[in-house]
Protein backbone atom coordinates (compact mmCIF):
# COMPACT_ATOMS: atom_id res chain seq x y z
CA UNK A 1 0.00 0.00 0.00
CA UNK A 2 2.84 2.19 0.99
CA UNK A 3 4.82 1.31 -2.25
CA UNK A 4 1.73 1.82 -4.33
CA UNK A 5 0.84 5.19 -3.05
CA UNK A 6 4.65 6.69 -2.97
CA UNK A 7 4.52 5.59 -6.96
CA UNK A 8 1.11 7.12 -7.85
CA UNK A 9 2.60 10.66 -5.99
CA UNK A 10 5.81 9.93 -7.91
CA UNK A 11 3.42 9.67 -11.11
CA UNK A 12 1.78 13.30 -10.87
CA UNK A 13 5.93 14.90 -11.13
CA UNK A 14 7.88 12.49 -13.06
CA UNK A 15 7.69 8.92 -15.45
CA UNK A 16 8.95 6.52 -12.58
CA UNK A 17 10.42 3.35 -13.35
CA UNK A 18 8.79 0.95 -10.85
CA UNK A 19 11.81 -1.08 -9.16
CA UNK A 20 10.40 -4.35 -7.80
CA UNK A 21 12.65 -6.41 -5.23
CA UNK A 22 12.94 -10.23 -4.92
CA UNK A 23 14.99 -10.65 -1.91
CA UNK A 24 13.83 -13.96 -0.79
CA UNK A 25 10.98 -12.83 1.29
CA UNK A 26 8.17 -15.25 2.06
CA UNK A 27 5.65 -13.13 1.09
CA UNK A 28 6.84 -13.80 -2.74
CA UNK A 29 3.42 -12.83 -3.28
CA UNK A 30 4.51 -9.21 -3.24
CA UNK A 31 6.39 -9.05 -6.42
CA UNK A 32 3.09 -10.44 -8.26
CA UNK A 33 1.02 -7.95 -6.90
CA UNK A 34 3.51 -5.20 -7.72
CA UNK A 35 3.61 -6.30 -11.12
CA UNK A 36 0.33 -6.00 -11.29
CA UNK A 37 0.05 -2.26 -9.61
CA UNK A 38 3.38 -0.93 -12.00
CA UNK A 39 1.42 -2.15 -15.10
CA UNK A 40 -2.34 -0.70 -13.86
CA UNK A 41 -0.24 2.86 -13.49
CA UNK A 42 1.65 2.28 -17.00
CA UNK A 43 4.84 2.46 -15.26
CA UNK A 44 8.09 0.90 -16.48
CA UNK A 45 9.31 -2.12 -14.10
CA UNK A 46 12.02 -4.45 -13.27
CA UNK A 47 12.79 -6.91 -11.17
CA UNK A 48 15.55 -6.30 -8.73
CA UNK A 49 16.98 -9.92 -7.44
CA UNK A 50 19.27 -9.38 -4.53
CA UNK A 51 20.74 -12.39 -2.20
CA UNK A 52 20.56 -11.59 1.29
CA UNK A 53 21.14 -13.86 4.08
CA UNK A 54 18.25 -16.32 5.12
CA UNK A 55 19.43 -16.16 8.52
CA UNK A 56 18.14 -13.51 11.11
CA UNK A 57 14.61 -12.37 9.83
CA UNK A 58 11.31 -13.80 10.05
CA UNK A 59 11.04 -12.81 6.60
CA UNK A 60 13.66 -14.61 4.83
CA UNK A 61 13.89 -17.74 7.21
CA UNK A 62 10.99 -19.71 7.45
CA UNK A 63 12.41 -21.18 11.23
CA UNK A 64 12.00 -17.82 12.62
CA UNK A 65 8.01 -17.21 13.13
CA UNK A 66 6.08 -14.27 11.91
CA UNK A 67 4.64 -12.93 14.61
CA UNK A 68 1.05 -12.81 15.33
CA UNK A 69 -2.24 -11.62 17.01
CA UNK A 70 0.02 -8.58 18.69
CA UNK A 71 -1.52 -5.38 20.29
CA UNK A 72 -0.69 -2.22 18.40
CA UNK A 73 1.54 -1.48 21.65
CA UNK A 74 3.23 -4.91 21.49
CA UNK A 75 3.98 -3.93 17.93
CA UNK A 76 5.38 -1.15 18.74
CA UNK A 77 8.04 -2.72 21.42
CA UNK A 78 11.05 -2.70 19.82
CA UNK A 79 12.64 -3.91 16.36
CA UNK A 80 10.29 -6.98 15.54
CA UNK A 81 11.62 -10.51 14.54
CA UNK A 82 10.89 -8.84 10.59
CA UNK A 83 13.03 -6.80 10.97
CA UNK A 84 15.49 -7.77 7.29
CA UNK A 85 19.27 -6.22 8.15
CA UNK A 86 19.86 -3.33 5.98
CA UNK A 87 16.65 -3.60 3.87
CA UNK A 88 16.35 -0.04 3.01
CA UNK A 89 20.12 0.92 2.55
CA UNK A 90 20.03 -2.11 -0.10
CA UNK A 91 16.92 -0.90 -2.10
CA UNK A 92 18.07 2.69 -1.91
CA UNK A 93 21.49 1.75 -2.81
CA UNK A 94 20.50 -0.26 -5.70
CA UNK A 95 17.44 2.62 -6.48
CA UNK A 96 20.74 5.32 -6.91
CA UNK A 97 22.26 2.42 -8.95
CA UNK A 98 19.91 2.41 -11.61
CA UNK A 99 18.77 6.17 -11.22
CA UNK A 100 22.49 7.04 -11.89
CA UNK A 101 22.46 4.59 -15.32
CA UNK A 102 19.19 6.40 -16.37
CA UNK A 103 20.43 9.84 -14.84
CA UNK A 104 17.07 10.13 -12.97
CA UNK A 105 16.27 13.06 -10.58
CA UNK A 106 14.80 11.71 -8.21
CA UNK A 107 14.41 8.33 -6.11
CA UNK A 108 11.00 7.59 -4.16
CA UNK A 109 10.56 5.29 -1.18
CA UNK A 110 7.26 4.59 0.63
CA UNK A 111 8.43 4.40 4.03
CA UNK A 112 6.52 5.56 6.77
CA UNK A 113 7.42 5.86 10.41
CA UNK A 114 4.60 5.82 11.80
CA UNK A 115 3.74 2.34 11.97
CA UNK A 116 6.94 1.45 13.16
CA UNK A 117 8.82 3.97 14.06
CA UNK A 118 11.19 0.78 15.56
CA UNK A 119 12.68 0.03 11.86
CA UNK A 120 15.85 2.30 12.24
CA UNK A 121 15.80 2.17 8.42
CA UNK A 122 12.32 4.19 7.94
CA UNK A 123 13.81 7.59 10.47
CA UNK A 124 14.08 10.77 9.14
CA UNK A 125 18.02 10.96 10.05
CA UNK A 126 19.09 7.65 8.19
CA UNK A 127 17.39 8.99 5.27
CA UNK A 128 19.25 12.66 5.32
CA UNK A 129 22.69 10.82 5.84
CA UNK A 130 22.03 8.22 2.68
CA UNK A 131 21.84 11.55 0.61
CA UNK A 132 25.08 12.22 1.95
CA UNK A 133 26.56 9.06 1.53
CA UNK A 134 25.56 8.95 -2.36
CA UNK A 135 26.79 12.47 -3.13
CA UNK A 136 30.13 11.82 -1.47
CA UNK A 137 30.29 7.87 -2.61
CA UNK A 138 28.33 8.13 -6.40
CA UNK A 139 29.10 9.86 -9.99
CA UNK A 140 25.72 11.77 -10.01
CA UNK A 141 24.50 10.79 -6.79
CA UNK A 142 24.35 15.21 -5.64
CA UNK A 143 21.73 15.64 -8.01
CA UNK A 144 19.88 12.76 -6.96
CA UNK A 145 16.41 13.67 -4.80
CA UNK A 146 15.47 11.26 -1.77
CA UNK A 147 11.47 11.54 -1.82
CA UNK A 148 9.97 9.89 1.35
CA UNK A 149 6.42 11.76 0.74
CA UNK A 150 5.16 9.66 3.36
CA UNK A 151 7.77 9.50 6.31
CA UNK A 152 5.30 11.26 8.60
CA UNK A 153 2.11 9.82 7.39
CA UNK A 154 0.06 7.32 8.95
CA UNK A 155 -1.26 4.18 7.36
CA UNK A 156 -5.09 5.66 7.31
CA UNK A 157 -3.07 8.80 5.83
CA UNK A 158 -1.93 6.90 3.48
CA UNK A 159 -5.19 4.91 2.13
CA UNK A 160 -7.04 8.22 2.13
CA UNK A 161 -3.85 9.98 -0.12
CA UNK A 162 -4.11 6.95 -2.06
CA UNK A 163 -7.93 6.83 -2.47
CA UNK A 164 -7.48 10.69 -4.07
CA UNK A 165 -5.14 9.37 -6.27
CA UNK A 166 -6.98 6.26 -7.49
CA UNK A 167 -4.37 4.03 -6.37
CA UNK A 168 -5.60 0.17 -6.87
CA UNK A 169 -5.92 -0.79 -3.46
CA UNK A 170 -7.49 -4.21 -4.34
CA UNK A 171 -4.26 -5.16 -5.96
CA UNK A 172 -1.49 -4.45 -2.99
CA UNK A 173 -0.66 -7.16 -0.68
CA UNK A 174 1.06 -6.82 2.61
CA UNK A 175 0.75 -9.68 4.60
CA UNK A 176 3.65 -10.95 5.82
CA UNK A 177 3.31 -14.93 6.21
CA UNK A 178 3.21 -15.57 2.38
CA UNK A 179 -0.16 -17.80 2.07
CA UNK A 180 -2.12 -17.16 -1.09
CA UNK A 181 -4.92 -15.27 1.14
CA UNK A 182 -3.58 -12.72 3.58
CA UNK A 183 -3.67 -14.36 7.31
CA UNK A 184 -5.65 -11.44 9.07
CA UNK A 185 -3.16 -11.69 12.07
CA UNK A 186 0.63 -10.95 11.14
CA UNK A 187 1.47 -7.00 12.33
CA UNK A 188 1.09 -5.67 8.90
CA UNK A 189 -2.32 -7.04 8.40
CA UNK A 190 -3.00 -5.86 11.66
CA UNK A 191 -2.11 -2.12 10.31
CA UNK A 192 -3.52 -2.59 7.39
CA UNK A 193 -7.37 -3.74 8.78
CA UNK A 194 -6.89 -0.89 11.60
CA UNK A 195 -6.21 2.07 8.64
CA UNK A 196 -9.68 1.30 6.48
CA UNK A 197 -11.22 0.78 9.81
CA UNK A 198 -10.09 3.87 11.28
CA UNK A 199 -11.79 5.40 7.62
CA UNK A 200 -15.08 3.60 8.49
CA UNK A 201 -13.92 1.90 4.57
CA UNK A 202 -14.15 -1.82 3.58
CA UNK A 203 -10.88 -3.02 1.81
CA UNK A 204 -11.19 -3.27 -1.22
CA UNK A 205 -8.70 -6.24 -1.15
CA UNK A 206 -9.18 -9.02 -3.47
CA UNK A 207 -7.32 -12.12 -4.59
CA UNK B 1 44.33 -8.95 -6.53
CA UNK B 2 43.07 -5.88 -4.08
CA UNK B 3 40.00 -8.14 -2.26
CA UNK B 4 41.71 -11.15 -1.92
CA UNK B 5 45.00 -9.41 0.05
CA UNK B 6 41.95 -8.02 2.36
CA UNK B 7 41.04 -11.63 2.67
CA UNK B 8 44.14 -12.73 3.75
CA UNK B 9 44.63 -9.71 5.89
CA UNK B 10 41.23 -9.72 7.49
CA UNK B 11 42.00 -13.90 7.92
CA UNK B 12 45.01 -12.59 10.58
CA UNK B 13 42.35 -11.62 13.24
CA UNK B 14 38.76 -12.73 12.02
CA UNK B 15 37.52 -15.80 10.83
CA UNK B 16 36.06 -14.18 7.01
CA UNK B 17 33.12 -15.04 5.32
CA UNK B 18 34.12 -14.22 1.23
CA UNK B 19 30.83 -12.63 -0.36
CA UNK B 20 31.54 -12.68 -4.03
CA UNK B 21 29.31 -10.51 -6.07
CA UNK B 22 27.72 -11.83 -9.44
CA UNK B 23 26.32 -8.47 -10.77
CA UNK B 24 26.45 -8.74 -14.20
CA UNK B 25 30.23 -7.71 -14.91
CA UNK B 26 31.27 -8.56 -18.53
CA UNK B 27 34.69 -10.25 -16.65
CA UNK B 28 32.62 -12.95 -14.69
CA UNK B 29 35.95 -15.12 -14.89
CA UNK B 30 36.28 -12.83 -11.67
CA UNK B 31 33.78 -14.94 -9.92
CA UNK B 32 35.81 -18.36 -11.02
CA UNK B 33 38.87 -16.65 -9.34
CA UNK B 34 37.21 -15.39 -6.24
CA UNK B 35 35.75 -18.58 -5.47
CA UNK B 36 39.00 -20.67 -5.85
CA UNK B 37 40.66 -18.06 -3.84
CA UNK B 38 38.59 -18.40 -0.55
CA UNK B 39 38.80 -22.08 -0.96
CA UNK B 40 42.24 -21.92 -0.80
CA UNK B 41 42.19 -19.78 2.25
CA UNK B 42 39.64 -22.20 3.48
CA UNK B 43 37.25 -19.47 3.85
CA UNK B 44 33.45 -20.08 4.07
CA UNK B 45 31.99 -18.15 0.83
CA UNK B 46 28.48 -16.96 -0.99
CA UNK B 47 28.43 -15.74 -3.89
CA UNK B 48 25.55 -13.31 -4.36
CA UNK B 49 23.52 -11.78 -7.32
CA UNK B 50 22.93 -8.30 -7.70
CA UNK B 51 20.75 -7.45 -10.34
CA UNK B 52 22.13 -4.08 -11.45
CA UNK B 53 21.75 -1.50 -14.74
CA UNK B 54 22.88 -2.69 -17.87
CA UNK B 55 23.23 0.90 -18.97
CA UNK B 56 25.64 2.76 -18.02
CA UNK B 57 28.90 0.98 -17.48
CA UNK B 58 31.95 -0.35 -19.76
CA UNK B 59 31.57 -3.69 -17.12
CA UNK B 60 27.88 -4.37 -17.79
CA UNK B 61 27.06 -3.24 -21.08
CA UNK B 62 28.83 -4.39 -23.87
CA UNK B 63 27.77 -1.31 -26.19
CA UNK B 64 30.21 0.50 -24.29
CA UNK B 65 33.70 0.21 -25.07
CA UNK B 66 36.31 -0.74 -22.18
CA UNK B 67 39.26 2.06 -22.68
CA UNK B 68 42.16 -0.07 -23.48
CA UNK B 69 46.48 1.48 -24.07
CA UNK B 70 45.53 4.28 -21.87
CA UNK B 71 48.84 5.68 -20.44
CA UNK B 72 47.72 6.10 -16.33
CA UNK B 73 47.86 9.74 -16.43
CA UNK B 74 44.95 9.13 -19.03
CA UNK B 75 43.47 6.68 -16.94
CA UNK B 76 43.82 9.49 -13.83
CA UNK B 77 42.05 12.23 -15.83
CA UNK B 78 38.03 11.41 -14.69
CA UNK B 79 35.92 8.95 -13.72
CA UNK B 80 36.33 6.12 -16.58
CA UNK B 81 33.46 4.36 -18.51
CA UNK B 82 34.60 1.76 -16.21
CA UNK B 83 32.75 3.22 -13.32
CA UNK B 84 29.77 1.04 -11.78
CA UNK B 85 26.76 3.24 -10.27
CA UNK B 86 26.67 2.64 -6.94
CA UNK B 87 29.15 -0.59 -6.81
CA UNK B 88 30.79 -0.27 -3.50
CA UNK B 89 27.54 1.14 -1.95
CA UNK B 90 25.54 -2.10 -2.51
CA UNK B 91 28.49 -4.03 -2.13
CA UNK B 92 29.11 -2.34 1.74
CA UNK B 93 25.68 -2.74 2.20
CA UNK B 94 24.74 -5.89 0.86
CA UNK B 95 27.71 -7.02 3.14
CA UNK B 96 25.96 -4.93 6.10
CA UNK B 97 23.28 -7.58 5.97
CA UNK B 98 25.28 -10.69 6.08
CA UNK B 99 27.34 -8.91 9.08
CA UNK B 100 24.41 -8.26 10.91
CA UNK B 101 22.67 -11.65 10.57
CA UNK B 102 25.32 -13.18 12.06
CA UNK B 103 26.28 -10.69 14.05
CA UNK B 104 29.79 -10.43 12.37
CA UNK B 105 31.86 -7.38 14.00
CA UNK B 106 33.57 -6.23 10.86
CA UNK B 107 33.47 -5.61 6.93
CA UNK B 108 37.22 -5.68 5.23
CA UNK B 109 36.65 -4.07 1.54
CA UNK B 110 39.59 -4.21 -0.68
CA UNK B 111 39.45 -0.28 -1.86
CA UNK B 112 42.42 1.38 -2.75
CA UNK B 113 42.43 5.30 -3.38
CA UNK B 114 45.89 5.38 -5.67
CA UNK B 115 44.53 3.37 -8.45
CA UNK B 116 42.23 5.64 -9.77
CA UNK B 117 41.49 8.06 -7.14
CA UNK B 118 38.52 9.43 -9.33
CA UNK B 119 36.43 6.39 -8.24
CA UNK B 120 33.95 8.36 -5.68
CA UNK B 121 32.86 4.79 -3.88
CA UNK B 122 36.91 4.65 -2.94
CA UNK B 123 37.34 7.51 -0.43
CA UNK B 124 38.07 7.70 3.05
CA UNK B 125 34.74 10.01 2.86
CA UNK B 126 32.73 7.91 1.89
CA UNK B 127 33.61 4.97 4.32
CA UNK B 128 33.38 7.32 7.67
CA UNK B 129 30.01 8.56 6.07
CA UNK B 130 28.97 4.72 5.36
CA UNK B 131 29.68 4.34 8.93
CA UNK B 132 27.41 6.76 9.80
CA UNK B 133 24.55 5.74 7.48
CA UNK B 134 24.77 1.95 9.16
CA UNK B 135 24.80 3.11 12.66
CA UNK B 136 21.60 5.09 11.75
CA UNK B 137 19.49 2.76 9.56
CA UNK B 138 20.26 -0.43 10.94
CA UNK B 139 19.97 -3.04 13.81
CA UNK B 140 23.35 -3.77 14.84
CA UNK B 141 25.38 -1.17 12.21
CA UNK B 142 27.47 0.77 15.19
CA UNK B 143 28.64 -2.72 16.47
CA UNK B 144 29.94 -3.20 12.78
CA UNK B 145 33.72 -1.91 11.62
CA UNK B 146 34.33 -1.27 7.97
CA UNK B 147 38.20 -1.67 7.71
CA UNK B 148 39.66 -0.45 3.94
CA UNK B 149 42.99 -1.46 4.94
CA UNK B 150 44.82 -0.92 1.92
CA UNK B 151 42.94 2.73 1.65
CA UNK B 152 46.36 4.49 0.74
CA UNK B 153 48.26 1.70 -0.76
CA UNK B 154 49.66 1.23 -4.00
CA UNK B 155 49.16 -1.46 -6.21
CA UNK B 156 52.70 -2.08 -5.90
CA UNK B 157 52.53 -2.09 -1.76
CA UNK B 158 49.16 -4.70 -2.39
CA UNK B 159 51.40 -7.06 -3.90
CA UNK B 160 54.25 -6.44 -1.24
CA UNK B 161 51.85 -7.07 1.21
CA UNK B 162 49.60 -10.08 -0.62
CA UNK B 163 53.22 -11.85 -0.83
CA UNK B 164 54.05 -11.97 2.83
CA UNK B 165 50.55 -13.03 3.44
CA UNK B 166 51.08 -15.76 0.95
CA UNK B 167 48.45 -14.31 -1.21
CA UNK B 168 47.82 -16.99 -4.02
CA UNK B 169 48.01 -13.97 -6.61
CA UNK B 170 48.35 -16.63 -9.47
CA UNK B 171 44.66 -17.53 -8.92
CA UNK B 172 43.26 -13.70 -8.76
CA UNK B 173 41.77 -12.02 -12.15
CA UNK B 174 42.07 -8.38 -12.75
CA UNK B 175 41.59 -8.25 -16.06
CA UNK B 176 38.49 -6.13 -17.25
CA UNK B 177 36.95 -7.55 -20.39
CA UNK B 178 35.73 -10.78 -20.31
CA UNK B 179 37.80 -13.01 -22.03
CA UNK B 180 39.26 -16.22 -20.97
CA UNK B 181 42.92 -14.98 -20.80
CA UNK B 182 43.96 -10.81 -19.46
CA UNK B 183 43.80 -8.53 -22.44
CA UNK B 184 46.56 -6.81 -21.00
CA UNK B 185 45.70 -3.37 -22.31
CA UNK B 186 42.77 -2.97 -20.54
CA UNK B 187 43.56 0.13 -17.23
CA UNK B 188 43.02 -2.83 -14.66
CA UNK B 189 45.67 -4.96 -16.60
CA UNK B 190 48.07 -2.06 -17.13
CA UNK B 191 47.61 -1.00 -13.34
CA UNK B 192 48.60 -4.93 -12.56
CA UNK B 193 51.36 -4.94 -15.27
CA UNK B 194 52.70 -2.60 -13.43
CA UNK B 195 52.71 -2.84 -9.77
CA UNK B 196 54.86 -6.39 -10.91
CA UNK B 197 57.32 -4.38 -12.93
CA UNK B 198 58.04 -1.69 -10.16
CA UNK B 199 58.79 -4.90 -7.82
CA UNK B 200 60.89 -6.67 -10.93
CA UNK B 201 58.88 -9.80 -9.92
CA UNK B 202 56.75 -11.73 -12.66
CA UNK B 203 53.58 -12.13 -12.63
CA UNK B 204 52.81 -15.92 -11.21
CA UNK B 205 49.60 -15.60 -12.69
CA UNK B 206 48.18 -18.52 -14.72
CA UNK B 207 44.91 -19.45 -16.11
Amino acid sequence: MDSATALYLAGKKFCPTALIFDYGQRHKREIESAEKIAKKAHCQYKIVRVDLPRKGSALLDRKVAVPVRRSIKEIKLGIPPTYVPARNLIFLSVATSFAESIRARAIFIGAHSQDNPAYPDCSKTFFNIFKDVIATGTKYGKHIRIHVPLLHKKKSEIVKIGFRLKVPFELTWSCYRGGRKPCGICDSCIFRKRAFEELGIEDPYHA
